[in-house]
């Protein structure tokens, strides 16, 4: 079966990109037949060469199916591509979002200098640091008790309302940070099946609960059915609608729909629309961050990523630790068939890191067609997936180890605990250490004496070390995990900053929520299967048992 | 580039299986340019013929890449591996597990019948009995306040500590379970990172903390290191080693180890070594799901496994649902080039279901070498991921509707709802029923007028209806899962049943844990990298920062 891109065969991409793809591709069959021992073996200065110091963090790339010579072809390709022109495009606040001629400025942002940065000539800094300023002020007078409830009580409770980007960013950084955490609790609701907000409001007290609702529109339909929940069970504890003032704010940019919900216009926190979804938790979408760990804390999450931002716009591309990470993604993707990419986090506490990396990187370039509307005949993004270990180690990494499928895999671990038990960060250091030389090493049959006992080997691992999961830290290893993702969509010419694939499932939905209610399927308006379903469905909804 | 599997060039299976094979590869090629709204517009029947009711689900195929001819096809390639055989095999006690020489025998755990089940000639039935009787009567005491802690407190909180399949289980269970929670509060501790059992005892008071430690071989590193700090920090609570016959329990094969830790063997809950860790949910391992929903809803979860063994056991494999999902699973791994299977649960109660189906099928058939220890030279096991709708739609599924992967996916819900808020299950069924509606349609470039708004369509997914969410139901997805991964591991010719890609990442851990200790790497025992990463770890640490 030729290998096919949705039904077209598959091909190098055009001019620029064609020369350094077609000497990629001539390159890996010459490097089919190496192994990552040989090369460790015929380079002492190996892991020196391959391994990077970005902000705090460590990053190891020794144990990838790569030379000199791999890093300067996929180079080669980054700059035919335009991956430095695309990046400075990026800061410079034009329109990289192509699709929707938006500016891509979630770098202002975190923007920790006096720099001004520009969108449509205006610096939009200025705006920046009010809404930081508004969140410090309304995190304070939450946490610090001056902000009461309807009732005169604290607030013991903040409950983020959102859903995608509104919702992933937070759960993963208020999980990774929760040492930090000194706030009200915080709890998270999104998904529209509504045991997540029954479960969550059963455990609570409207009197000292908040609610913030993310949606930039205020319109999306997970969210404002949640909110307005929320929002009569409310005011069902109340007795009265103006309760809504003190237990609602909103982070949105719909000041006409939020003051129609009943939020004081003075408790509503902007963004604009260079910040896409998937990168707001730097914007207003982290006000629930700065509740639970402080607004300090916050601002110590920005400048994490500000390093690793002033990493990637200085530095030339052969040192630019991003870039390199993403063009090994390029380089397994493409030239190696690789079709996932397992992020590990070696840490309890980033146990939301994987599932957050799958929406920046999935919804970023899980993309088709190019930046000028052609079908591409090559692959695009790669299916994310992981889960912390050691956990993992006792579930998938069989397949890992010993499965069919490539498979590159970043290690993530901290090299300080945020707790006293030393001896267990002790084991969990030599798992991080002992699975990527595992994987590199594997066993071979005349070791092992037993072909199901033996292992391929010649896995290749990415391995990250933070000196401590710190607010700092974190912010850096996510701008990182950005700016790697970045240059794979410039690579692979996609526009990394739209998500049009999620129209249709949504159009369609709005026409079938009637149907459903109505409990039989509208004559001749779906496939037999969508149709006998609903039917199926209504049925068991009426039957009483 | 040639495709290769480790290294060696890809090639359809040996005799007897590469008749049927070859045969599959001829059909997918006449299939590649039909489409699904094709296979629709030409069969009336459709619905009716691919969709099937299996104890009380309901599971649809028909928005498959398949016709008559493909099932006929992959149903001779079912009887060319012995599907039925092996089987029948399994159910008759014999050591399918080949590498290990052992019965696989976890339907005997959910017999619900007077049947015999035998291994080595001995009915195993009586102990199964025994063995759920204890676990009645204990679950019975604790949860109605007989059993006492060591200061004469009723146990409010039970703490699983195990890892894998001694945790996945319980954990997928119990929270899909929560409604029917009225038992002390269950939870579960599994990572060796020190996070995990800091964070969770700094919430309990010892006195009324009962712990269940789940290791087969009460060995497995990780559940004994977190067994030892919660032994300390009850005797430092309690002030005498006599409180922990009060406050542990074990799930355990190893009565020395477990009565060396001072275990009472009255509170030693036995399985067999025919009990797979990943099948384990359904033994002794599944105690802390009896003590927090109680023994009954226990039973009713075996009751649904048990009616879809019995239908998975007697049914020809022309409508033997599980043998159907797993053939699919072969179709698309096979011979359409997909790498992963998506499952996507339109339930935030099914959060854990696919981590747990990431163990059951990656540990299972993330394998190369056949039964009888050849190298495989096609694909077998897929990556499993997945996250739950409506949350994917906002994150994720961007990819599976614009990017270029073939990626199937099983899409989950639950008719009705636990909880009153119609409202919102409307949405989340409109929602379920739109997406493989939308994954299947897509939208042409005429249809939207840009190339970055259209969507290919054609994308395969199986849809799976519950009636409710109940343990009955939720123990019949589960078998469902599980013999589908069976049949798929037949059809490659591996050993489903073993794990030994985990092996030798546990030795080389074993050996760095004394140099992570003593901080710096054994002089020659390491690659550069790994020896880099350790010496760069231990100057982090040293840092007093």
């Amino acid at each position: 079966m030729p290998r096919t891109i949705n039904g077209r065969p598959a091909a190098p991409p055009p001019p620029p990109r064609a020369a350094a793809w077609r000497a990629l591709e001539e390159h890996q069959r010459r490097l089919a037949g190496v192994t990552l021992t040989d090369l460790f073996a015929g380079d002492a200065g190996r892991f020196e060469r391959f391994s990077f110091n970005v902000a705090d963090l460590l990053v190891d790339f020794s144990k990838h199916r790569l030379t000199g010579e791999t890093l300067g072809l996929l180079l080669d390709l980054a700059q035919a591509a335009g991956v430095a022109e695309t990046r400075d495009a990026m800061f410079a606040g034009e329109p990289v979002n192509s699709t929707e001629g938006r500016a891509v400025l979630h770098v202002a942002l975190r923007n920790r200098s006096e720099r001004p940065m520009h969108v449509d000539g205006v610096d939009v800094m200025p705006q920046v640091r009010d809404v930081l300023a508004h969140m410090q002020r309304f995190s304070a007078s939450v946490r610090g008790g001056e902000w009461r409830g309807y009732a005169g009580d604290r607030i013991t409770d903040v409950v983020n309302i959102g859903i995608g980007g509104s919702h992933l960013g937070p759960q993963m950084v208020v999980r990774a940070l929760r040492p930090y955490a000194d706030g009200p609790r915080l709890h998270l609701v999104s998904n529209v099946d509504g045991a997540a907000i029954h479960d969550t409001l059963a455990g609570l007290n409207p009197a000292t609960t908040l609610f913030l609702v993310a949606s930039k529109t205020f319109t999306t339909l997970e969210t404002m059915t949640n909110a307005h929940t929320a929002r009569r069970w409310l005011v069902a504890d109340a007795g009265n609608e103006a309760a809504v003032t003190r237990h609602f704010a909103a982070l949105s940019t719909n000041l006409e729909a939020v003051a129609a919900f009943g939020i004081d216009p003075g408790n509503v926190f902007a963004f604009w629309d260079w910040v896409g979804g998937r990168y707001s938790l730097w914007s207003a979408i982290g006000l629930s961050i700065a509740l639970a760990v402080g607004f300090e804390r916050f601002e110590e999450l920005l400048a994490g990523a500000y390093a690793v931002d002033e990493h990637f716009r200085q530095t030339p591309l052969a040192h630019n630790v991003p870039v390199l990470m993403g063009l090994l993604n390029v380089w397994y993707g493409n030239f190696w068939d690789a079709e996932t990419w397992a992020v590990l986090p070696y840490d309890e506490s980033l146990t939301y890191l994987p599932a957050y990396l799958q929406q920046a990187s999935m919804e970023s370039n899980g993309k088709s067609v190019t930046r000028e509307g052609q079908p591409v005949t090559w692959q695009t993004g790669p299916v994310v997936w992981g889960q912390p270990g050691t956990d993992g180690q006792h579930a998938f990494f069989q397949l890992l180890h010993q499965g069919t499928k490539l498979i590159p895999a970043d290690f993530i671990v901290a090299a300080k605990p945020q707790h006293p038990l030393t001896e267990h960060h002790d084991i969990l250091l030599a798992n991080f250490l002992a699975q990527t030389e595992a994987l590199m090493l594997g066993r071979s049959l005349e070791e092992s004496g037993s072909a199901a006992k033996s292992f391929p080997g010649n896995r290749p691992t990415t391995s990250i070390v933070l000196p401590r999961l710190t607010p700092r830290a974190l912010g850096s290893l996510v701008a990182l995990y950005e700016h790697a993702i970045f240059t794979q969509g410039v690579v692979w010419d996609v526009n990394s900053f739209d998500q049009m694939g999620v129209e249709l499932g949504k159009e369609l939905a709005k026409k079938l929520v009637s149907e459903v209610q109505r409990g039989e399927p509208a004559a001749g308006a779906h496939d037999a299967s969508t149709a006998g379903l609903l039917s199926a469905i209504s049925a068991m909804r009426r039957n009483r048992e």
